[in-house]
């Protein structure tokens, strides 16, 4: 039976980071990832399939936050304020993992195929959403557009944010995002 | 020196449209799509570097088109309509392409590696409108929300457009695409 590691997760996802940022993504193996968050290569194995799901593991919480959120939304919330809403509770538990967020999208940056995965995870978030919507009888286009908008307004805040995760507030910078995006829409 | 082939690009994109849709891209090599528009190897690779670049190709000439028609919008023209207006331009071309379009999309559909592609593409459009309006002195956030705002709405657009891209005007869905956003974002 395998034996039970307190925080062995978090400690691989910060040894992680740390080496993906001193010596590059594509230069670190899972043994030396493993080896400085002072375990197995085999308890690594235990909580992640490779090297680049220690980057992409906690989307699928977001995903199943969005989800989950926009489908509890009070039934007389705007289709907008529902995903809006949904985003800024991603936010927030991306304000928890703080200057981890920042580490991770300076690797992803720096990395071609991390970038391209990235792109997929955004429009997976768009589809997810789409999908609650629709749950929710909301019909397309509008579906599609709130989605797709809720994501736009969220990438720009994101970018806004992670020069300076501890200083800034990320569920308010998407709430002011949103508000943008609907002045620059109407042509203001 | 190379032979002047009359129509030879456009006779290796048809053909190699047919190849794609009759035995996937994967199986598909140059020398079929040569020998199916009647030409050499050499002259494929006269005009393309690889078989996925006949899908790509054209997407530079809609990335420059979109930067010049948002360079040359009206100096009073609101950021989200010269995004507008220059959307509906490259919409006028895919419109030209027609059926091609709607083979280039299926073929995209089903091979992950080109989604990633044309993701990455999107991306550019993003980008390229993005930095024409901060060139036109729009500033951030508003350059970007507004690229973004307009890809968003092209992009709904185009999924429309694409199952029917002979009976369907791409330019007029992508304006009514940006009044739905507009309005979607307004939460009415």
């Amino acid at each position: 039976m395998a034996r039970w590691e307190p925080g062995a997760r978090e400690r691989m996802v910060l040894a992680a980071a740390d080496l993906f940022t001193e010596q590059g993504y594509d230069a670190t193996t899972v043994a030396e990832i493993a080896e400085r968050a002072g375990l197995t290569e085999r308890t690594f194995f235990r909580h992640f399939t490779d090297k680049r799901e220690v980057l992409f593991a906690g989307s699928s919480v977001l995903v199943d936050l969005l989800a989950e959120r926009v489908a509890s939304a009070p039934p007389t919330a705007a289709p907008i304020d529902a995903v809006t809403a949904a985003l800024q509770a991603a936010g927030a538990v991306l304000q928890e993992r703080g200057a981890w967020a920042q580490r991770r999208q300076q690797v992803i940056t720096a990395n071609a195929e991390l970038r391209e995965r990235e792109l997929i995870k955004m429009t997976l978030l768009v589809t997810t959403m789409a999908d609650a919507l629709r749950a929710r009888g909301v019909t397309d286009p509008a579906a599609s557009l709130t989605a797709e908008a809720g994501v736009a307004a969220f990438r720009v805040a994101f970018e806004h944010w992670v020069a300076q995760p501890t200083k800034k507030n990320l569920p308010r910078l998407i709430a002011d995002s949103m508000k943008q995006l609907r002045a620059v829409t109407a042509g203001l």
